[in-house]
């Protein structure tokens, strides 16, 4: 496996010593490096299969700016690839009944193999967000949100279900550092059901001992400090402080809040959930925000994509 | 509610002083006490219904002697709840076919609440148990051991699940102490579908921090150590040692193994996963075995079989 780490050094001036800061686990370029290899795969499905591409759907209804703007780095991404993606959007006044149809219609379709419904909804209308994510089918929903998926995740059967993506991106973060999961101590902050509650079930069933805190912890710092690999998703800027970081842990910041700031000229800035500059000096391996998960997410959608057509494939090569 | 402990004193020699041993927690009294409650509530629901009872179908393939004796324990405590138990056996040469055509067949008779096919399945031919446990309507899987059940136990909703009954009963043990679980630390020691994943779950979504521990759980001892409840669910004769203990701890022992016992009509008698008479002095609150864990099991299949009839009673009320 290539590592694709950055490592830099700090010298303490009142120390005269040389210490060693952390080393950056990229996003940016461990995203890289997934998309070139889906790239790869999916020019070899073409050649093997006669034009065969992996097809997604993404699923919009409304017209936020948010979701518009992700979309388009997920078409992008798809683009790249060579997956076969398309935007299909419902307006505002779009009912649930009809937006059932739309997934019914795209599930029944047997040439895509993802389907993602963009959230959150964008709705005049009241729809259960709920009963749409549990309406996608299983083999297509490839963000990983149905129950199916989740209870598959949750007791290990980690090979015939999709993992969310976020998750999915921080366990690739993590085998980037080359530090082993296995009898490692985890623990994971927050327990989402996109980020934290499926982070906690994938370090499990690749065998670490893992600690689910929350907003109910009650001796937070005490907890992370015993954490050989941190993942926080917790959604509170900067609320993990570098002190309670174990020396040498790995850790992996799922955080991304919007700060004032006079100097940028969108008048704010992100940061993680980590405190960054202090977890930096005691860590040993840290996601920087931004530049660290958020890049992954979008690439394990698309490792999601292919590999569901991997799955239809070998479903159509058996039958 | 009315605490079911028996409390009892040690006074070792040596020392000379009283010491508190551990209050130990009756499955026998409390299972008793869930018992007469769904009773009360059976006998009004059939007289508010006119006649109306729940109504549970215990599907068996085959004949082995460790099922019948599950079952007919089932059986008579649905008797004595007055719960409407029916008993349909499969020969052991029917097929998957065969048992999945029962399976649709009591999914769609609408005056069922709860099916539960018993396992292992004693059949000649193969079948695929997963498989089999994903065709119980969600609805009726009063064993809770379908994905999807597992899925909404995993992210938290708990009202609109079942929950697998062990896991159930350990709650409804640890409710006895009045110990709070809320921001408690946790230690889940396995995670099997139907023991030690759901219990994680269920502490975690009940506020607890926890921690799931298995075989490759590298620091046990230590783990264990930190456990203001510890639930085990391991499978292994004796191995938490009372030393390994926090004191005052809340221990849950779901561990069911034989060894051999001259003594006893049978050759054989029954050890939990806990080194008993160790963590007795050591734990707040303990279940023996026998008579902890067990005799819940099938008091809380009582209790999802009434919860599946109570919301299809709500569901005719609303419709």
């Amino acid at each position: 496996m290539i590592s694709l780490v950055a490592h830099s050094f700090w010298a303490p001036g009142c120390q005269g010593g040389r210490r060693s800061m952390a080393t950056i686990i990229s996003g940016i370029k461990t995203s890289k490096l997934v998309r070139e290899r889906l790239k790869m795969e999916v020019d070899k499905m073409e050649s093997h299969f006669s034009g065969f591409r992996p097809s997604l759907v993404v699923l919009q209804v409304g017209d936020r700016d948010d979701s518009n703007l992700y979309i388009s780095s997920k078409l992008k991404a798809a683009a790249e690839i060579g997956i076969d993606a398309k935007h299909v959007r419902l307006p505002r006044t779009a009912t649930q009944d009809e937006l059932l149809q739309s997934i019914m219609s795209v599930n029944e379709n047997p040439s895509v193999h993802g389907l993602i419904v963009q959230l959150p909804l964008d709705s005049v209308s009241p729809i259960n967000t709920e009963l749409i994510t549990n309406a996608v089918s299983p083999e297509k929903d490839v963000d990983g949100l149905s129950c199916i998926n989740a209870g598959k995740l949750s007791r290990g059967d980690l090979n015939s279900c999709f993992i969310p993506c976020t998750p999915s991106g921080c366990m690739e973060l993590i085998r980037q550092t080359g530090v082993s999961v296995e009898g490692k101590h985890a623990v994971v902050i927050g327990r989402s059901k996109i980020v934290g509650a499926p982070m906690h079930d994938l370090l499990l069933w690749h065998h670490a001992t893992v600690t689910s805190c929350h907003s109910k912890t009650a001796d937070l710092p005490e907890q992370v400090g015993r954490a050989d690999i941190l993942v926080v998703g917790a959604g509170r800027a900067e609320m993990v402080r570098g002190e309670w970081v174990k020396q040498g842990a790995v850790v992996i910041d799922c955080g991304i809040n919007y700060i004032p700031d006079a100097t940028k000229k969108s008048s704010k800035r992100v940061i993680g959930d980590v405190h960054y500059t202090s977890a930096n000096q005691r860590a040993g391996f840290i996601t920087p925000v931004p530049g660290g998960v958020g890049p992954m997410t979008v690439a394990m959608l698309m490792e999601n994509t292919v590999q569901s057509a991997r799955r239809f494939l070998l479903k159509m090569n058996l039958s």
